[in-house]
C-alpha cells in the first residue's frame, strides 16, 4: 500500500500490516496504537526512494494477504465472475466499479491478473479492501452454481430490455477473447450493451459498468 | 499506428500515410497502391524493433495529423466535453466508447492529454479514425454553446430518471478533482451516477460510458 488514502483505509480496514513507514504528520493523524506490528518514521524523500509511485508524502505499509476462503452465493445477491481479464488497470477499475454498484464479490479463473498487484491495487482507489477476489477453476465453479449467470456477448439479449432477476452471477469475458467457449456453455442469460456507432468492441471494464449499471436500476 | 488492426484501419481513412514500414504479408493483404507516400519493406524483427509496443508482426506507419479545424455544434447530437482528462488509457477509452455510442467529436479542455500519444492512439482501437477531438480553452467555447450543458457530479439528478433531450454537450471533468469551477457555472443539468456500494468514485471513462448509455437509451 502507497500514499495516505490507500494507507488510511488500510488501517481502518481488518487486514493485518506487518509494517507501516509513514511521516510524522500521517502517524499523528491516522495511526492507533497496535495497529501496525511495526511502525518506522520516515521522510517525505525515503518514501518516494522506497516505494514505485512517483511520489509519495505520507505512508506506505506491507500488508498480509487474506487467506483464500470461498465465495458465498445467495439467490438474492451478485457476483461477478471474471474469466481472464489479462489487464491490471482493467482489473482494478472492475473492482473499484464493483464496489460503486455494491457488488460485494468477485470470482476470476486462474488466469486473470493478479490482484495484488501494484497497478491493479492503485486502480482500485481502496475498494479491494471491500471486495474480495477469488481465484478458481471457473468450469468447475459454474457448473455447481444454481442461480442465473449473465454472459456479456456481441449477440444476445439487449441489455436495456433485459428484466434482471434478484440475484446471480454476472460473467465477464478476456479483452481480446471475450467469454471462453467453456464458460460460455454455462451461461443461461447472454446479454449485449447495444451499439449506436462504429466501434467494434467496449473495454472490459466498461462493459462491466455499463451491465452493472442496467442491473441495478429499477 | 502500430500493429495490423490500427495500420489496416489508417490504410482505409482519410489520414494521409507518410511512412508505411510493413512485412509481405501484410502489404499483401491491405496495402493498395498510392496509399501512403513511401513504403518499406520489413522483417517482424525489424518491426518490433522499431516501434513502441511489445511485439508486431505486421506494420507500422507515420500518419499526418489531422489539420485543428472547428467543432460544429448543432442541436440534435450529443458532443463530449473533457475538461482535463489526464490519463492517457482514460482518454484512448472514452474515445473509443465515444465511438460505440455514436458520438462524432470531442471538445477537451488545452490541459487535456495529448490524443496523438501511443497510448492514446493503442487504447482507442482505431476509434480516433472516427471520433475527432478538438483542443479548446472550455470556458469560450461552453459560453457560445446555445445547447444543454450537462455535467456529471456528485449532487445532480440521478442519471436513471434523467430525461435527455435530442442533443447537446456531457461534460466529464478530471479523475481527481472533478469539473473545475469555471466550467462548472456553463452546466445547465447536473447528473449523477447513482451508487449502491461504497466507493467513493468512479473511473473518468466509466463514468462517461454509463453516462453515455443512459443518454442513448430509450
Amino acid at each position: 500500500m502507497q500514499g495516505a488514502k490507500a494507507v488510511s483505509e488500510v488501517l481502518a480496514s481488518d487486514y493485518t500490516v506487518e509494517l507501516l513507514c509513514a511521516t510524522p504528520q500521517f502517524l499523528d493523524e491516522f495511526y492507533r496504537k497496535d495497529k501496525a506490528k511495526e511502525v518506522v518514521e520516515t521522510s517525505e524523500k525515503e518514501l518516494t526512494a522506497l516505494g514505485s509511485v512517483e511520489a509519495n508524502n505520507a505512508a506506505l505499509a506491507v500488508v498480509r494477504m487474506m487467506p483464500p476462503g470461498q465465495p458465498r452465493l445467495s439467490p438474492d445477491t451478485y457476483t461477478l465472475v471474471l474469466d481472464d481479464i489479462r489487464d491490471p488497470g482493467n482489473l482494478g477499475t472492475i473492482i473499484r466499479t464493483a464496489d460503486w454498484y455494491g457488488i460485494r464479490q468477485i470470482v476470476a479463473s486462474e488466469e486473470t491478473t493478479d490482484v495484488y498487484s501494484p497497478k491493479v491495487i492503485n486502480a482500485t482507489m481502496g475498494s479491494f479492501l471491500r471486495v474480495p477476489v477469488y481465484y478458481t477453476s471457473l468450469d468447475t465453479f459454474l457448473a455447481s452454481a444454481k442461480v442465473p449467470v449473465y454472459g456479456a456477448f456481441l449477440d444476445g439479449k439487449d441489455v436495456h430490455r433485459m428484466e434482471f432477476g434478484e440475484g446471480g452471477l454476472l460473467v465477464i469475458g478476456n479483452e481480446s477473447r471475450g467469454i471462453s467457449p467453456a464458460v460460455a456453455r454455462r451461461v443461461t442469460d447472454r446479454i449485449t450493451i447495444p451499439r449506436y456507432g462504429k466501434a467494434e468492441s467496449l473495454n472490459a471494464s466498461v462493459a462491466t459498468a455499463i451491465v452493472l449499471d442496467n442491473l441495478r436500476r429499477r
